[in-house]
């Protein structure tokens, strides 16, 4: 069986991070953590479906997972085909119809790279009772059980069969409380290309318009429940939901780093090789720190990921946030923010990540306002951003990429990519007619 | 005896403090602390006069009161009657006379709220010889004996009976060197509620006029020297001075705490049930810190007395100063402050504490500029507060009641209840030129 | 032999540092430290040429000296005779004149105050071997053997004896790889007085046009050719370098000094008697730290030169610079600066060090752009400075001496001597329609 992994979306509300492919969880680019979840669970035969923006950093990764597997420490046996979505815009069915080239018969799995699930929803399906049982149907899509409305997809089911997909049917109107995951498995991909070389959409939903037409036209889809965690990225805040879930898994690794005695280290926390905590700092678990970063004096780190040689820099806290690599941090306050790569901060640089009331953040999403559902969230940055010092950063900002924020500044808006932030402030110079000529404290 | 204890004052000039009664010194308000200074003294039948204010505040307070020592606990034997003083403009006349409705006759011993002592004034009174030698009198008033002059009123004592009290007679015309504190003793109080009636004042003092008219009626009072501690708690830096008291009588006690290995602990400092001090925290005696609050990492508390359910958070100072319940700090430094309930710092805000010049802090009071006496005096905050991120306070500033001030601001001027106060930045944004796409640090 | 040590420059682009010969390091003025060097070396006759700027400093300093080595500690003998330059204006020329009045004849070495060099150049000079060489010629000009050009004096050697010196003769024109210092030997002062009378010159090069006329008169000169360190103090940033080469011949010591168990000493750090190293503070050698100093909890010191009576407050970095005495932080980071006496930083305030692309920092001297050749590079102060709470100085901004920085300015501009800086800020208050009546935070 082929497994197509979907990783063309270009993350536009996902804005000022680029490409959630590339994310790094524990050290990992998400893209990678997925296609090693599916191989863990038996899954050997990829098609990974890319787009114009990170086809080569997909290519790049393939080779590099390769090469770590012919390294030795490889146990997984996986045969990954990269293959270009050229036309970004015909969505999830531009990216089968992609996957078509290579996967063009046979049962396939369609996963898309925005869903994170846990390990057991593939290790579920590649056991003979569900795919076999499949093997007496035409496929399944498996299913999140949903306690509550949530604005997704819901299959309606009739007869032990999903006779259709209602996409947001407005709460009360449920067809059932199984909303549709983007992990779908057909016993023969054709009958799908044609049905999606069949279908003309203008909307953003061909792909469920041909599932649609496979199912009026006769073929049988099962629904698999699945009741576990499920979180998609799409909006920012999503990243830190991401993280939570990838921490609260770690197991504790702190040898092959290198701890001053004063140092404390409570709960789960993962140390790569080479990292440094330094004197009285603090990491409480569960946290991950990146290969060749510092916890430098007096820090605190807690329940954050850390990106590979970054610097936590004397008396910062990080709390609850997603660092990409080569963040510089000093004598601040980074809480419940997502930065990206290659981010400085000056000396006194805040996030705030509370509102006064307390209430949710919310944060501008292609022109729109959107409820994070979190009433601490802080900033947002893309790749290869600096702060000055004494920089205030409001709840739910979002700092583009290759932007540099002046000294001493309150930044309660967005900022694009490529600007250079300053702001107007006038000193007011007189005489000085203080004595200061001496200090007369004890 | 009858103790008469006056509660119903309205705290003008310690705005925006809004009722000194229900200061928590030590985890006690400082109304429940004077009743039980005073039972320990061996008094036990008290009459506590308030006003519409803070009237079910002090029946609540009594009823708590009568409850813990049901409890078990307790030692003392108490009788409370709670009374409103109706018209409050009536001042200190019109709280004897609403306490003259449960206390009609016999012997009384008036106390004023405003005024700390130590105990050592309270059980001298109640030994005989005090009390049995006013019995040979009509009554006595405790006088503080003063080094240096004082604005408040001298007792002119003649034959050694008190002739007249001469209210601030300027330094060099001091008739002796006693000052008339609100602790006076009446073997009847008839006569005095009487005077009282027949007085009539828009100043003051009606309740000085009618003592003076009762002393030029033959009455006989004797003056009792008292050479120990006493504030006044009528300004808000008096707040500071009443908590140093108490902080100075401190007995250590950190059972019942949950402290880190890595935390510092010197001095007297008393910690409440279930107060966590975090990872290389410190605090140095004397320090009292609420039931429920927590001391976090690296936090440094100094001098100061702390309520409850408070974080003085990561990288944070609090120093010499009063919190009371529920105040959130995060990387601040707090100083020389008197800072309300329910009051959140966004990080990075600070209190300045000094002046350039190291002269004493001034601070308006009424429309008065008034010297506070001290050098160092920070922040005094009402109630509800919060500040946002990197906010800069000056000394000896007033913020009032259910106040949010915006980040990044500095506030050189006093904020009146209700406000939400903002700044006008104008950022100025252009194409950033630099390139930034790499950090070059070692 | 005398020593003739020049100590009257006006330290010009040094401002708003006034005086090069009282930068204390390690706990002594740099002109005491010259004189020791030089004393240790065997040279035990010296003139010092001051100006009426530092002439009275002078003589108490070496006053003070003298005290110091009766008081039982001192193995050196020196006689030290100071003389006033009266016209400054007349540079090293008008210099050398005025220390003819005390040594008109006989063997004299030059040595100039503002350039540091090992103890080796003046163990060597003292040698027979040198000063006997330069016996049977008529005296030496130490050279500093250079590896790249460098806009000085070029020695230009034929037939093993100096011919000229040509001044900045730009790269690829250099007549060698020797340059000179101001380290000159004479057989005999008394030529070059007349030499130096005779002259004439309305530029600062009288002085050696009157050596030039000395050589073309037939006086031969040899260049005693020196590979070791080298530092002159001319600009600012000069402190820092030589601070640098102080710090790195500093042995431990941290007996006579009261550290708090928690606290951490790593390195060479050298603790004069008195300092105070207070809980979970670190110090990371090469550091000093003067008499008297703090430096408080949490606080690190680092790579830094720290004078008497300082604090280094709570939550402090000081990262490789150089504070004058009674210098008080708190709360702040001071890195890559050069902070005069008597200078106070209000809670918050920083310097910021690093430029956003990292290149190297310009500071202006004397209306000029001069690049300082670090990329990281802080603040200068004068003496007597204040600045308030959060206030943010950029990287290389001088502050002039006696002047305050009011709070949360962010200062982009040198400030002149005397000024007290403000900004203009207008606060905005509306009615607070929010509600924060609780805390709603676990």
């Amino acid at each position: 069986m082929k497994v197509v992994l979907l990783a063309a979306g270009r993350s536009k509300r996902l804005k000022p991070i680029e490409d959630k492919n590339f994310l790094n969880f524990l050290g990992k680019p998400l893209v990678q953590i997925q296609l090693e979840q599916l191989a863990a669970a038996g899954f050997d035969d990829f098609v990974l479906v890319g787009g114009s923006h990170n086809l080569e950093k997909l290519r790049e990764l393939v080779t590099a997972m390769a090469g770590s597997r012919r390294g030795g420490a490889a146990r997984l046996s996986m045969k990954i085909e990269v293959v270009e979505q050229e036309n970004l815009d015909d969505g999830m069915a531009g990216a089968v119809l992609s996957a078509a080239s290579v996967a063009s018969g046979g049962p396939v799995l369609i996963v898309s790279g925005n869903d994170i699930v846990e390990d057991s929803v593939f290790t579920k399906i590649n056991k003979d009772e569900f795919v076999g049982a499949a093997g007496a149907n035409d496929g399944f899509l498996v299913a999140k059980e949903v306690g509550e409305y949530f604005p997704g997809g819901y299959l309606q089911v009739e007869n032990g069969f999903i006779k259709s997909i209602v996409e947001k049917p407005g709460a009360g109107n449920e067809p059932g409380n199984l909303v549709n995951l983007v992990i779908h498995y057909f016993k023969d991909i054709g009958p799908l290309v044609d049905a999606l070389k069949k279908t003309a959409s203008d909307k953003d939903d061909r792909y469920e318009q041909a599932l649609d037409s496979l199912m009026k036209g006769g073929l049988k889809f099962k629904a698999l429940p699945y009741n576990g965690f499920w979180q998609p990225i799409k909006y920012p805040w999503h990243v830190l939901a991401v993280m939570e879930h990838f921490l609260a898994g770690i197991k504790p690794k702190t040898d092959g780093a290198e701890i001053a005695e004063s140092a404390v280290i409570r709960g789960n926390v993962y140390l790569e090789d080479g990292v440094k905590v330094l004197d009285h700092a603090t990491i409480n678990g569960p946290a991950y720190i990146g290969r060749g970063s510092i916890v430098a004096g007096n820090a605190l780190v807690r329940g954050s990921c850390i990106g590979a040689n970054c610097v936590v820099g004397y008396a910062t806290e990080v709390a609850r946030s997603f660092l990409g690599d080569r963040v510089w941090t000093h004598s601040n306050y980074i809480g419940d923010s997502v930065i990206g790569n290659n981010v400085s901060f000056g000396a006194g640089t805040v996030t705030g990540n509370l509102r006064f009331d307390e209430g949710n953040i919310s944060m501008n999403v292609r022109g729109e306002k959107i409820d994070s559902g979190r009433n601490k969230f802080g900033l947002i940055t893309g790749d290869h951003v600096r702060s000055g010092i004494n920089t205030s950063f409001m709840p739910g900002i979002k700092i583009g990429t290759n932007v540099c924020v002046g000294a001493g500044l309150t930044i309660s808006m967005d900022i694009e990519n490529n600007k250079f932030v300053t702001g107007k402030t006038e000193l007011v110079q007189h005489e000085n007619k203080l004595d200061i000529s001496v200090i007369l404290r004890p």
